[in-house]
């Protein structure tokens, strides 16, 4: 199944998406702005009953996607975990030993079908084409052999990133990661019923059609079960929050010379079994 | 004017307090949940006539205080700021141009007068003293010298650290700045009104009893003014988010050897005009 935040008629709603259409599920919901409620085993039953035999609400052209954030307050992305992607630093290390972590706020997210936004401070606009997992059942130190039980789902995240403003200060890449709009999460979260396993989902990332990165979870430094348990240790996760799986080698600033995001390119990060996400890019 | 989220009689909820105890102010909100409206000049002024001839709905030995997050959307902390701090790190590095910013998780926060949480994965608990902004009125781009009309008040933090885990992985402190309960916030916010300016704020920490940390705001790198200009420059500021502002030199880590927080110790953070947030320290 399919869940999504959608506008239509003037007002944002949790849905399923279909081949046809939204189905308002806010019927299933206390607070129609929380997604809570679908985010466990038994709500996406209950989704699926109510959804059964249901026509959509809106059609398929009818609505606008928002940015997939069931709740605001964990948004965990990893930095470099595709074992390819550390040959790219170049600096001889060794894969490490723990994940490299850093959050971005929701205000850094556009939605599916909408502009990023290459700042007016930079011209360094780069894509990072990722998997990112939505937490289902919260917890604090998850077990490796149990985490997985605690994903609802996926989702796609261009984590879009400010190159030079990465580097701003001497430690944290706080600032890159965290211009407005300039990253997207969506269209959706595919259930995690529908997936045998996470660890060979394949990922790729266009621009203007042009395939960018090409990968697998396969090559994962840590796995999904991996970067739970390690989170979890430190944080408890909760329903709703995301952790961002990380991106494989391929975006822009890799290029010799750098090629970055400018104006009427069309990004797009595609994994069969989850979607794909869209975005154009516009100055602001 | 003190406002806090306490909780009595079984509820959290936003109040004024007195030197006789808290004024609920919930009679304000929209949402009992929501503080925003208190975090306006309008709002503190519509609170101030609520209050006045009021007496406590909680008298102050009946009340607990929560963690002061009005929003829990971005809570941001600055690394290294005090200039006399850049020093501890002797490593022949001038002043930086541009601050060093991580975020930190609500989850991270416990209230004042509860304990500080030292994880088992370490015994390196250590303590950060701070003064943190809390945002009034949000914005982008925020130009410097309009900044500090941004300031719906001051709160303090103790920016608790888990040293050994701040250097986990190649690049970001994120895992060791959030452990669950490993810092606090509170235990209320001073309205900015009360403040003739924020460029020579006294900040203190004291273990035990012992002066650890004793400098001003007169000391910053980065000043709330440049602080706000800047964090704004990439991310919409919204009302209620937290700004903490840095540390003075002298946490446990800078000792030598490092002398790290253990059970049974007792860590205040005071600053003149703001109050004093205290918390002692247990294991979990």
């Amino acid at each position: 199944m399919k869940i999504a935040k959608v506008e239509f008629q003037g007002t944002a709603r949790w849905a399923a998406i279909t081949d046809a259409g939204a189905i308002d599920l806010t019927p299933l919901l206390e607070a129609p702005e929380g997604a809570h409620p679908l985010l466990s085993e038994a709500g996406v039953q209950r989704a699926n009953n109510y959804v059964a035999g249901c026509s959509p609400d809106s059609a398929l052209e009818d609505f606008s996607f928002e940015p997939f954030l069931p709740a605001p307050e964990k948004i965990i992305c990893v930095g470099v975990n595709y074992a390819n992607r550390n040959e790219e630093y170049r600096d001889g290390s060794n894969l490490p030993k723990f994940p490299s972590l850093f959050m971005r706020a929701p205000t850094s997210f556009t939605a599916h079908d909408r502009p990023l936004v290459r700042p007016r401070e930079s011209e360094q606009l780069d894509y990072e084409g990722e998997i990112a997992i939505v937490i289902g059942r919260g917890g604090r130190r998850i077990a490796r052999e149990q985490a997985t039980a605690h994903i609802a789902g996926l989702t796609l995240m261009n984590e879009g990133t400010i190159r030079d403003w990465v580097r701003h200060a001497k430690f944290n890449v706080t600032q890159g990661k965290n211009f407005d709009f300039s990253g997207s999460i969506g269209p959706w979260m595919v259930t995690a019923d529908e997936f045998d396993g996470f660890d060979s989902l394949a990922l790729q990332t266009r621009v203007n059609g042009e395939l960018r990165q090409d990968d697998s979870t396969a090559n994962l430094i840590f796995s999904f079960a991996d970067l739970i348990a390690y989170i979890s240790t430190f944080t408890t996760l909760k329903t709703g929050d995301i952790i961002s799986t990380g991106t494989p080698p391929g975006a822009g600033a890799r290029f010799d010379p750098p090629v970055y995001l400018k104006p009427g390119d069309v990004v797009e990060v595609s994994a069969p079994g989850i979607g794909m996400l869209r975005n154009g890019v516009t100055d602001g």
